[in-house]
């Protein structure tokens, strides 16, 4: 489990909100002002923390200092009384977190010298992100908000990374953290007081859906670099259009998807543009595989390198098209290598591609030449597919540029956990 | 079973391009040249016969005489050796029916009395249209077709619709075949000594696909009405668009799809363009739907009715995007009433929406109103989509226009039928 960035702390905990009694409140604070950017659902109907969330990144995204994130319930489809609870969970946050200032009243000099308490006086409500995943069209049950976020509060540690990365998941089966670290001596930077390494440390929940609802896609991504704001967030955009942009469950978007990525410059260093964008892209593709390897039902991740394009859009485009179609993922769940359903969907993906320059392989199996099959051995293809991670290769045969978008097949499972889990 | 329209002659054998026996070879003749009108896939990776099939529809679409289709064999994907095979088909088709213009050798002038032989002389590769469904990546196996196309001349009649319809079943479980028919003496038409009534009759194949490969949809609708090429063709485009262009089984589109319309005027009776419409059009809804019924482990047919749009395209747009949600599909085969997944999915379809002014409803029971749950019975609700036929009312709240989608459930048989089929 890798650590949290210097100025982090994190905690999860069990608030009643999810009715099997698993942690489902989570709390990510960072000691000084973070910069922050945010990608946020395309979908039209926004669940009320997207909402909110929209709202405080045009004033604060310079000054974010909380992210607390619910499961179990959505908040969307909420109306008016949904986006007054998401502001009564930021402020609720916000005064516990201010308490925490107040000298302890149970404690001696000795002991507030053992844990001093962090000192949050003056923390605005919106310098709290909120986050919500769950049921949709059901209230927040703010009396568990109330209870269970000076709980949340008093458990907060610099080792709560994955306490939060459980907290937030629905039907993910294991929490998805993931990592990258740029050694700063190594690269010959000035090696400031507060250490030597610069941290990216991400987590995510997705593809799980709870009781009745959808799957959503959150992460939260932190680092202790010294970043500007227009360079987090042009870096934020670019990592999120390589990654979690890049894969497919089942194709639908949820109303609550978010991303937020904190830097609060605690390892007092700074990074260039491009290092960065790279750290954050690799947090980010690691994590998005992560969802696609547990996507619902999912017993394989399956990789699709689109190249021979004309541009990196259209690879992106066909790539997708082919990652969201059903035929090709319930062909994939049988170990069919059924070549056909793929050139089928590049071919209705809008993309003006040529079937007489197309060329396919599975793993190393070179299956369609051009637009026509090569003499491959059938045995050879269903080999190359029967394993939990698969390579498809398509080339357009039409430009140099490529993209490789990750997908999942499409289970008896997915059918199960959709459709019956109310039975 | 509907009968033939006036002049027109139908009949489907076995030639043995499936591998179980079953028919799979069906022709459609005309007696004398007819009007068509076709709609073909939108997919840019296109069938052997949908290239040959656009080709002959810009010289020959006053003057099409027969249609021959095979199940078996896509014909995709086959480069240049594929479309030779078409012409071929074609050739063969056009040279069979000639050969019947000529006197029977083994039969006397009473027998030639009683069974007339339709006369074909002159008959041109490029007035016989050719149809493919089945396996990709494979040629057509002309050895077949050059045994089977004999057959199936000798086997035309007049009531050899169904033949034809299951000739080219694939995993479509029963044939599928709607008709209507407009009295003009009802009317007070001019009533013609070759009858008083127009026929409209239709045949399709969907949902299904074949060992290892993807649907296909494949309809041909017949008329013996009087009727111009640019109304046929016009009539053709709107009843598509609200029929076949309406449904959703996978949202995959294939290689083959192809919609023919012929007319042949063969009842003397000429109907205006609005009355033609109709007909046209409610063979076409009816037909539709039953593709939809027969999708691949469907157990529902759901009809999704959009209303409160701006316009008639946004509707549509929102219905096809509900209609082909993976999560919407699955909710509805596990009889779960789950109305966020249908709101979600109107909200990512990319349309305007105002997630406030939104109002839903299953069957008659109503659970949100502008945005928000109304206190309805969860039971009400479920019993409401406990059906084969459901129905899904959203309304828009933004204008006065409307539209129908109609799909199918995701079920435990079309991860099956679609993954497993090989093994």
């Amino acid at each position: 489990m890798a650590d949290l960035p210097k100025g982090f702390r994190a905690a999860g905990v069990a608030a009643g909100i999810k009715k099997n009694g698993n942690p489902d409140l989570a709390l990510i604070v960072s000691d000084s002002d973070c910069k922050a950017a945010a990608v946020f659902t395309s979908n039209k109907v926004k669940a009320a923390p997207v909402i909110y969330d929209q709202r405080i990144m045009s004033t604060h995204a310079d000054k974010l200092r909380a992210v607390v994130i619910n499961a179990g319930c959505a908040n969307a489809c909420t109306g008016e009384q949904g986006l007054r609870n998401v502001e009564e969970t930021a402020a609720l946050v916000a005064a516990a977190l201010s308490e925490r200032a107040r000298p302890e009243s149970d404690g001696g000099a000795d002991a507030a010298e053992a844990q001093p308490p962090k000192t949050f006086a003056m923390l605005e409500p919106a310098q709290v992100f909120v986050m919500s995943t769950g049921v949709i069209g059901v209230q927040l049950p703010m009396d568990r908000m109330r209870d269970g976020i000076p709980s949340v509060v008093a458990a907060l540690s610099d080792d709560g990374l994955e306490d939060v990365a459980r907290a937030i998941m629905t039907t993910d089966t294991r929490p998805k953290t993931a990592s990258a670290e740029l050694s700063v001596s190594a690269k010959g930077g000035t090696v400031s007081d507060k250490g030597s390494s610069v941290l990216v440390c991400g987590l995510a929940k997705g593809a799980g859906m709870i009781h009745p609802n959808m799957a959503t896609l959150l992460s939260v991504v932190m680092t202790d670099a010294v970043i500007d704001l227009p360079t987090l967030q042009r870096a934020t955009k670019r990592a999120t259009d390589r990654s979690f942009n890049r894969i497919s469950v089942d194709g639908d978007t949820s109303t609550n998807d978010t991303l937020l990525v904190l830097a609060n410059g605690a390892s007092g260093i700074t990074v260039d543009e491009n290092e960065f964008e790279i750290m954050l892209t690799s947090v980010c593709i690691d994590l998005a595989k992560q969802i696609v390897r547990d996507g619902e039902g999912a017993t394989k991740l399956i990789s699709i390198h689109v190249s021979g394009a004309k541009d990196e859009r259209m690879a992106e485009h066909i790539g997708r098209t082919i990652a969201r179609s059903p035929l090709v993922k319930t062909a994939f769940y049988g170990e069919d290598a059924n070549w056909g359903r793929i050139v089928m969907a590049a071919g209705y993906s809008g993309e003006d591609v040529d079937p007489n320059k197309m060329s396919l392989w599975f793993g190393g199996v070179h299956v369609l030449a051009n637009g026509a099959p090569t003499p491959y051995d059938e045995a050879d293809a269903t080999r190359a597919i029967q394993s939990r991670d698969v390579e498809v290769k398509l080339d357009l045969g039409l430009g140099d540029a490529s993209a490789t978008v990750w997908t999942c097949d499409l289970s008896h499972d997915y059918v199960t956990i959709n459709g019956k889990y109310r039975t």
